[in-house]
């Protein structure tokens, strides 16, 4: 058994998830969004962000992390305040000593609705199915939910590959 | 007196330069690069600069920071990157409880070379001027120094204004 925590980063709003996964079992357990004083620095941003994700590490005590790599539009001066944020949200669960992985916006598309294509409704319906009792308030919420079920099945299939070789059994790679 | 952290981040080197600025004085105290381990995954990269940068305001105790709006270029990826250095760059005196100021990288040329168009190396060359003793070997560290200057030209300013006001003068704006 392990709680999982999902984030999807943002400077406005940064959704996050905990999971709590054993064996291929999935269950909801907490989730939310944490949103910035956009009258405040960016500075004083980011430590509202940084001061919200220790809180909630302390409340809910996850195992391990997982972030989405959200898409890099074309505009590189929204790609770097994303960054920002992306940076101080990929620091607070490292620094807690959790470790922390990331998945492409396909990857987590690809492990929750199935394809790669899906839109974000489509993601938040297969999140309610997968895992009721999510509010899912926010869409930032349900993708952060999602990136937590895309890494609870890589995580299953690194699991069960270990398992496998360590039986001496044929894993493929 | 006030001691001044300049810090111009990168998620392989950040620079960083403390400056003491007493009226229109300054001096050189310390500078030096913040440099990552490449083989490390981005999570734990982000966690040895913020380390770093712990570790030398524990050392140094500066008063304030001010970090350089890094120009940004026309790549999306390399933008998100550097934003997350940044993000974790600002982060950390602002958790300390430092006033942390940015300035745009055409200011800080202005600042210290008295034009917005000036290279890194005239940069680098009125830094050794300004403050005698910096060793600046790498150019990251001369950009830090440069930011640290801005800030004290800046602050002092604002310091002057403020003096004008409350003894009735007239201040411009």
């Amino acid at each position: 058994m392990a709680l999982l925590l999902g984030l999807d980063p943002g400077l406005q709003h940064t959704g996050w998830g905990v999971v709590e996964s054993a064996g291929s079992r999935l269950r909801h357990v907490a989730d939310g969004v944490i949103s910035t004083t956009t009258e405040l620095s960016l500075a004083e941003r980011l430590c509202q962000i940084h001061r919200a994700l220790n809180a909630l590490m302390d409340i809910w005590k996850p195992d391990e992390a997982a972030v989405e790599h959200t898409y890099v539009n074309k505009n590189p001066g929204a790609a770097l305040k994303l960054g920002q944020a992306r940076g101080v949200v990929l620091l607070a669960p490292a620094m807690a000593g959790l470790p922390v992985a990331e998945y492409q916006a396909m990857e987590v598309k690809r492990a929750v609705v199935g394809t790669g294509h899906a839109d974000k409704i489509q993601v938040a319906e297969m999140v309610r199915r997968l895992l009721p009792g999510a509010t899912l308030k926010r869409a930032d919420a349900s993708d952060a939910l999602a990136v937590a079920i895309c890494h609870a099945h890589h995580r299953g299939t690194r699991m069960m590959l270990a398992r496998a070789q360590g039986l001496g059994g044929q894993a493929a790679r």
